[in-house]
Order: structure tokens, then sequence, then C-alpha cells
């Protein structure tokens, strides 16, 4: 099964894409852009749902639900957002299908025209906020700390599972303040929950910081992101924070009663993270042996398999088996015992490895004789015979292990491949290489346009920094505040 | 507030629609029969859908996500299945809008017109059949228990927030199997969770059983139902289960290699509920009050409000019911303290009486001298002044002691509104007050059709009876297997 996956250094793109179909985490749909996420991948999906969500309403938010559709008027209300959005949207026109009256299947009812069109959202913003108007009234209506799982469309031209399709999940949180600092600590504050989660869940290190006014979100006046390192030394944006100013409380006219009770407009942010996360996760950490899963989000988190001939080994293995999974499951962990009888324990260990599963234990009847078991973790690689009695605690205490031992990886990873370069001849060179660059910039357009222009990077953000070393832009020697992170990016 | 709530003796219609909005469950959208789902409706049906998944795991079953959009050529493939949904679907045409060359915002790009036009899942039956196609092979890769959290679009005509809306969130399952007992036993085993749920969780007695043939999904060969009365004599379909026998394996020409190597086509089900639920938790327990909630789906189980007067009584008595909010939700529960100092303490009273809280605490000036609280049920609108020593225990108690009694009280009416009735005169003039009518029926649609025309009531289901009682037709005289449930319906 293994051998079915491309080599990742041979051709990446098509190790991840066959990564994806291998491990059964989705593939592409009878609908053009649009995949089938399957079981498993839809298992990791809601692990990664529950941490998030929980971590909203640990910060007082609160879901709710929008409508899928936007009249298409509401869209041209925010000038920016139209131009980043009205070009790859669903169009609903019709609500009628008949069948053709010459006997060939079914057509539109040219009778069922919509007087407007309708957009199938590719985001909710004007949808929400011509809602929140009638929400908002005074002060005491504010803050609104609302958040949606739902899913959105936006056309794509060129589509890759998880990473780009023309339909895909997210959750969006929109909130609502009196006032223009609270809502900018609000934008920082969800950033900053992307990026824990990033860290503690995915085990994915992340930079952290604002982009630059080209790579905004189309109608925000401030962006912040989490940018995470592939291993093809490209760049993810793996979430988004934005605070919109007040530009969609003027476009939908939403004021409030301040406490003098005079009428301001609202301030917004949005944020959000989507399935988008399921490819940072593949990318980040599998090899070409398949998927390699962080514990705090594999659905299987230690796989049993039976090792025997013949039926008598066959059941002694797998009722020992049966006790090992309850003790490991009164420990909290998720276990599968694989005790298929049509396939051999070397296809099993295959499948799994490819899976990803954490901890693969093993009992064949010279462990029964001696009271062990075979432990082989994924992320290393690595077997030893362990003793059966307290492996459950080891398990418990590898499940730790793994975590941090895999975001180490990409964080060492991620270390070996950032580089301080002052020479633009030299970029241009080495950005071919992949990793995040370090660089100075002048801080203009022109000069960000052109650098994406000869070298295809772009500014994935600009780092916080206490104390900013100033410095001379790479491409026109004009001064810098401080070195901005360029790579290729997804 | 309360006062805004239209009596239901007088307009049950409206008393619903007053309750929805007052109560903060939902609201009408900008987009013709789509609704928003507040914060407060959509932490209710948080709490169906925890729980229905989990029953669903149990079960055995697992999660996976479909696309929204159906190309319309599947949907031609199930005769029956494009009559029941192609009069009211979304169509999409275009991919792309653009800027009108008259300078009036947008218009929809002629240039991005579909090959092919996609639909808005009504439903999802067609397009994964389309994709089981690929992961079936042989009876080994049988049975598949997928089920799929989702929004669904169906173009109604007339919509009513929650009951009938043109879109709607749902849960669909999706089987597959090898024999057509084990789909029959599927299609049995999901409407008996659905049955639990509505009788555990939402204190919803229901009755079980199959629709006659003229009431059947389009595509099943056999539905299942649960079906409730609600308070107005009106019966409510609060989920249904479909045998689909090989229609869709037929139509998608989905098989399988049986044991013996030879193909034969698979046998599936389907079975949902849908935020239609929502309205009959609702309808079904709510009082001119106010909404009921029964305690296993309250976002808010207990309320604690402070009586006080001035500054200094406002402090002790907030202080006061903060340790005692910790001693509650140490218990597990789900408490609000509600120290809003800007509305009185009759407002809030009011308030969570209309948000259906089952258990408000109040303490005042009295109670802290004397150790008291003083306690009210919202099932019963009962008060008392208890002990606050222990208090904690008693709400545990009054948590069970209030779901049973929802439910009972929901049990004594429907018991109450159940009619066995032979005459098809008297039928006729007692179906108007409602309730359900068990009456014997000759088992032809004509019969069914000429009741439906005259009395616009309809066969709700058939129920299982293991030893059934003879009788004759209420219309025709001709023999009946046994009394089948008549109602009005939503």
């Amino acid at each position: 099964m293994a051998k079915e996956i491309r080599n990742r250094e041979e051709n990446y793109s098509e190790w991840y894409n066959n990564l994806v179909i291998k491990a059964d985490l989705a593939e592409n749909s009878a609908v053009r852009g649009c995949m089938v996420i399957k079981p498993y991948g839809y298992a990791i999906w809601e692990k990664m749902q529950a941490e998030l969500d929980r971590r909203f309403k640990e910060t007082g938010h609160v879901n709710a639900y929008f409508p899928l559709f936007i009249p298409k008027s509401f869209l041209s209300k925010e000038a920016e957002h139209v131009e980043g959005f009205a070009k790859e949207c669903a169009v609903v026109t019709h609500h009628r299908l008949k069948a053709d009256p010459d006997g060939k299947g079914l057509i539109v009812d040219p009778d069922a025209r919509l007087e407007e069109e309708l957009v199938v959202r590719p985001t909710s913003e004007t949808i929400i906020w011509n809602t929140y108007k009638s929400w908002i009234k005074s002060y005491r209506d504010l803050p609104i700390l609302c958040n949606q799982w739902a899913n959105v469309v936006r056309w794509e031209m060129r589509t890759r599972l998880f990473l780009r399709t023309t339909e895909f999940l997210w959750q969006e949180g929109h909130t609502a303040h009196a006032t223009e600092q609270e809502a900018v600590e609000e934008t920082n504050k969800m950033v900053g929950v992307y990026a824990d989660f990033a860290r503690e869940i995915m085990a994915l290190p992340v930079w952290v910081g604002p982009k630059t006014a080209s790579e905004r979100f189309a109608g925000a006046v401030d962006t912040l992101c989490i940018e995470a390192l592939m291993q093809d030394g490209k760049a993810l944006q793996a979430g988004t924070s934005h605070f919109l100013g007040q530009n969609f409380a003027k476009a939908f006219d939403v004021q409030f009663a301040n406490k003098e009770g005079q009428l301001e407009y609202v301030w917004a942010t949005s944020w959000g993270v989507s399935t988008r996360l399921m490819g940072a996760l593949v990318m980040a950490h599998s090899d070409n042996h398949g998927l390699v899963l962080p514990p705090l989000l594999a659905p299987i988190q230690v796989v049993l398999v039976p090792i025997y001939k013949g039926e008598e080994e066959r059941v002694a293995s797998c009722s020992h088996l049966e006790q090992l999974k309850e003790k490991l499951e009164a420990k909290g962990l998720k276990v599968k015992l694989d005790d298929r009888d049509n396939v051999r324990s070397g296809f099993k260990f295959t499948e799994w490895e490819v899976k990803g599963v954490p901890l693969r234990l093993a009992v064949g009847p010279r462990d029964l004789a001696n009271g062990t078991v075979e432990l082989a973790r994924r992320d290393t690689l690595t077997k030893e015979v362990v003793p059966l009695e307290g492996v459950e605690d080891k398990a418990v205490q590898l499940m730790k292990e793994i975590q941090d031992n895999i975001y180490r990886k990409a964080l060492d990873f991620r270390e070996k491949n950032t580089f301080e370069i002052d020479s633009y001849s030299e970029f241009c060179n080495r950005i071919e290489e992949g990793g995040f660059f370090l660089c100075h910039w002048d801080g203009t357009a022109e000069t960000e346009a052109r650098i994406k222009e000869e070298t295809k990077a772009t500014i994935r953000l600009i780092p916080y920094e206490e104390n900013p070393i100033p410095g001379k832009c790479m491409v026109t020697g004009k001064p810098s505040r401080q070195r901005v992170v360029f790579a290729r990016a997804y």
C-alpha cells in the first residue's frame, strides 16, 4: 500500500495527493472542485472543531447560524469586499427544474427565475452585518461575539484537496464592539487562539503577525494571520483574524447609542479557519510511509494487532488484546483492535502506518508466553519489546512524548529553513529552495509587487517585534523598520 | 415582555411565532424563507446534535461530508426521487458576477454559465450513492454506516421558522448493506434511536411506525417515522428512517461481489432529523408565559437572580450568589447569574420565563438573613422558599423531576387527545378539534385520498401492533387489518 505513495522528495505535490487518498482522508467528487471528506478525515476535522469550539466558548463566544444565501445586492455594499468575491461565486438564479419537453431529463424552469439572484456565501460579513443592524441599538447590546460553523463556496479555478476547494468547511467569527480598542483586542485575541491551537493541538509552529496592505482580506483594515512552513519549504496561511474597522457597519448602516446617547458606528472583527488546516496537518508532519498524526488529533491513538498462525493462536491473541484494549481505554485512550482475519499482519501494519496512528502494539505467541508486547512509534518508526505489565501507563506517557516530538521536529525544520538574507540577488537565487526569508523591505506596495513578480514570493506577515531592528530594503536600499517574512506560499 | 406573546388559545400560530422571536431562538432573514438561528436557539440545537451524535456513534456510525451541490443529471436517475425534489430546488447556473456596464451594481456574468447546472442539495442520496459506487466492490466493504451533519435547501412556498424553511440544518444517515434484512434492521434501529431521543431528551412522547405508500419519501420502499402531537392538536412528523431497497444502488449501478463472488445490488437506508425538532420542542411544551425547556436541552438550567435595593445589598446578594453558582456548577449544572444592574428583577424573572429556564433561584436581603432561597419552577410555575443549605442537591433532583414532569404532561395531553372513532361522520365532525384519531381503514390509496380531500387529515402512520385487532373501514366498510393513526399535520 505504501508503495503507491509517491516519494515526497521526488514529487511533493503527488506525494500529498496520494497520501490524502491512501489515508482515506478525502477524495474528489463528481462536482468540480468539491471534495468528499471521508470518515477518517472527518474524524480528524471533528477533533479540530471540538478543540476550537471549546476555546471559542472559553473566550466568551457563542455559536449561531446565518443563511447560506446572500442577495446579490448585499455583496456590492462594501466596495473592496465585492472586488474580492464577486468573481468567484456560485450564483443561484432559479428555484425549480422541470421535465424537458423533448423528454431529455430536466431543464431549468424559465418561469422560476428569481427576482434577485442569490450568491452562495463565500464568507458571511454582508448577511451577518445586515442581521446585526436589527440586533444593535445601544451600547448595552454590545459586544456581540458570534461564531458560525458552516460551509462556504468560492469558485476556484485550480483546486486541491483540502488546500483549495470550491466548497470548504470552516468557522467564521463575527464580532461587534462599541470601541475601536475593543475590536482590535478581539482581533489579537483570536489570532492568539489560533496560534495556541496550532501549536498545542496540531503540533504546528506558526508565525503570528499582520499582513501587508496588499495581502489583506477584502474589506479589512488589518488582517492578522498565522503562517506555517510545509516540508517543501512553502508557507501556508493557516488562519486569519481581521479588524474590519467600521467598514461593514457603515456599509449596512449599523449604529448604536453610546452612554451619552450619541449615535456611533459599530466596530467589527471577523476570523476564520477552515478544512485547509487538514492540508496543513498532512503537509507539515507526514513522511513517505504516510500520515503522521499528533496524538491529540488522532481518531485512533493506539492500534492493537494480533500476530498468529491458525485459529487457536488467533483466539488467544485476540482475547488477550481485548483485555489490553479495555485497560488502554480506561486510561482515556482511543483504541482500535484490528482483528480482521482476511488480511495479514504486515498489511495491517502498513495500513495503520499510512493512516498515521501514533502507536501500534502487536502481540504474538512469544509475547503471550513472555508477558511482553511489541510497541512501534509512528513518529520515529522505532520498535521495542516491552513488558505487558504497565504498558497502558507507558502508552499514556508516549502520547505526550509523541505530541511533543512532532512539534519539535516541525520547529527544527522551520528553524533550519528560516534565513536572514540581505542581498536581493541571493534572495532570488535561494527562494527556489524554499523556507522563510527574513528580509528588510521598504514598506511600499511597489517593491512588494516587484518581488512577487520576479520571485513568486510574497510577504507572509510582519512579525511582532518588541525591539525592531531597522535596516535597508534588500531591493531598493531605502530604510526599513524591521525584517518581514517572505516565502512562496500555498 | 410576556405581554407581547399572543395567547395560545386565541391564536396558536401567532403564539408560536411570537415565542420563537421573544425567546431569541430564531428570526427571519433578508433571504426569503431562510432563517437566522440566534445564539440561544442554536445552543439548544447544539445540545440536540451532541445527544444524537453520541447515539449514532454508539450504534456504529461515523460522520463524513459530501458536496453541497448535486449535478442536475443526478437528480433524474431515480424516477420517484426527481418527482419529489425537482420542483423546489435552488439552481446554480453561473459562477461569476461582474460589474454592470451601466454602472448599477452587479450582474450575472453571461460568460460564466455552467456547462451543467448544479442543484443545492435538498437531500443527498444521489451524490452519496454516486460516491459509494467507488467505495464498494466486495461484501467486505459493507456495511457502510455514514452520517452527515449539513444544511439543505428546499424551495418551500410557505415557510415558518423552524417548521418549514427554505434552508434548514439536519443530519442525514446513508447506509449501505449486503442484505435486505440488514438494511431493514438498520431502518428500524434508527427510527428507534429517534424515538428514544425524542422521549428521553426532548420529553416528547411519539408514535413510531411506517407511513402509507402515498406518504413515503420519494425513492423509498418503506418510510418509518416518529409522530408527535402538538398542543393545538396537530401532528408533527419529527423524524424519518427510510428503507430504500435497491433503488439507489440500481440508479447509480452500485454492485458488490458477495461471498460466492456473484454481483448483487447493494441495499440502502437513509434517515434524518432536522431543525424542525426545534419547532416541535417549542410547540409541545411551551405555555403563554413562554418557552418551557426540558432540563436536558436547556442551555441554562438554573438562573440566579439577586433581589436588592441599593449598592450594599446588591454586592452582598451577588457575592452570595457567586458562591452558590460555583456549588451548582460543581454538581454539573449549567448556571447563569443575572447580575445586570440596569433592569429590575421583575424584568429578569419575565425574561428567563420566556426563555424557558427550568429553575430560578432568587436571593433577597431576607433570604440572606434567614439562610434561605426562593426557588421557582418553570414547568409548574410554583414557588417555594427553601433552606440554602443543600439547595444544590435539590436542584439536581429537580432537574430530573422537571424533565419527567414535562414528559408526563405531554403524554397526558396526547392520551386525552387520542380517540378511537368508528364512524366517518363523527370523524369529520371531530377532526376539527385536533388530536390523534385511531380508525379502521381499508388499506387503499383511494380511501386515504378521499379522507384527506374531505377532512385535511392524513394517515400519520400505521402503529406496530403485536396482536392487531381487525375491523371495518370507517369510510367504505371494507375489512381493515388494524386501526391506523389519522391527524391533521404540520
